[in-house]
């Protein structure tokens, strides 16, 4: 990649691709979360997974990749500590009870699951980690199982990294679109998802696109 | 498959997913059309193709799917003869202009074009062909080019196929969601594509729901 977004670009570039080039939030939403389910197939075998949610847009992402992880044969369940009045969240909470995934606001123990998907702030992220997800961080950091990231490992800063090391260390990160500036910091299974970037908004902001299989929504890129 | 579903049923099938079961229109009609590119990707090579949408959701659909056959390597052409001011469509145009693909509002002559995808009428049709859609439905028939339908091959009785004659004959019918009652009176290749219905709502309208393989969206039923 010949470059990778900085957290102001990244901001621009979403702005841009829900704005002049006509994307819902919706649509978009759905791709990310659509290709994130996909590549936690790519690398686990379907069994319990808990989907931690954050307040905002990566949280939504992350309650569409448990309704896909459920139609892939996995067991989701989705921790959703912090509800919001957000109407598109609230509706991806519907799809995913419908489903009878249950969504619990605490979770003292993530031994019973074999996979952390985290999906709790995304490249909006800035400042100090603060309750609940500060002690939902560490939790998950105690609990030793394999760390899924959607676009951003969170508590990472979105272009130096884990400069605090308060951040997760995940096994794998899904960068949505394009890669924010963190990513360079990543040294673990790192895939792009969310096929929908047109050449000219990637010109613009000087950042190749990677070159996905066939049809597929995702690309390994390491 | 136990039972397609009749044209009144595939009506309260949709309420039901975009009323207490919470979807957004922009997510299903993503969902959808990604399957309708995906399989469209499986059974012809890349190539020109002619996307024909009709005014409603099903040329949404067609819209929607244009945009992934492009990133699927295809050169789409929209031919979206009757626009109108609902504002999902025009947004999908705004994402089709973005990526270049040219959109007409007439085309005489389809011999330019290797497929030709029928997103003109979905499940609500009823009554009679009308124009511009009559013609252009008897000149895609002329053209004797291959063509893939979404949901509802146009022009076709939603329940009892094509009773007139003046509708298409598909080589290829991508059905959304859950068959409708016609699909029993296709012969050609028949796809399943929009992996999202909840089990609880296929057994409350009694239809069997596919075996999707994998994490793949579309599964071909014949």
């Amino acid at each position: 990649m010949r470059r990778f977004l900085s957290q102001e670009a990244a901001k621009r570039f979403d702005d841009k691709l829900m704005g002049e080039l006509g994307f819902a939030t919706e649509s978009l939403m759905e791709l990310a979360g659509l290709s994130c389910a996909q590549c936690i197939f790519k690398e686990y075998i379907p069994d319990s997974v808990i989907v931690v949610c954050g307040p905002g847009n990566n949280g939504g992402d992350g309650l569409i990749a448990a309704r896909h992880l459920f139609h892939f044969g996995f067991r989701p369940t989705v921790l959703y500590p912090k509800p919001t009045s957000n109407l598109v969240l609230t509706r991806l909470l519907t799809q995913c009870r419908v489903l009878g995934i249950p969504i619990v606001d605490q979770l003292d123990d993530y031994s019973s699951f074999s996979l952390i998907v985290d999906a709790i702030f995304g490249f909006s992220f800035r400042g100090d980690l603060r309750e609940p997800f500060k002690t939902i961080i560490q939790k998950i950091k105690e609990s030793g199982k394999p760390v899924v990231s959607l676009d951003i490992p969170s508590g990472w800063d979105v272009e130096n990294g884990n400069i605090t090391g308060e951040g997760l260390e995940p096994n794998v990160l899904i960068s949505l679109g394009v890669p924010k500036l963190c990513a360079t910091y990543f040294r673990g299974i790192h895939y792009i998802g969310g096929r929908f970037v047109p050449l000219s908004l990637a010109e613009e902001f000087q950042v190749d696109l990677p070159l996905y299989p066939g049809s597929d929504q995702i690309v390994r890129i390491n």
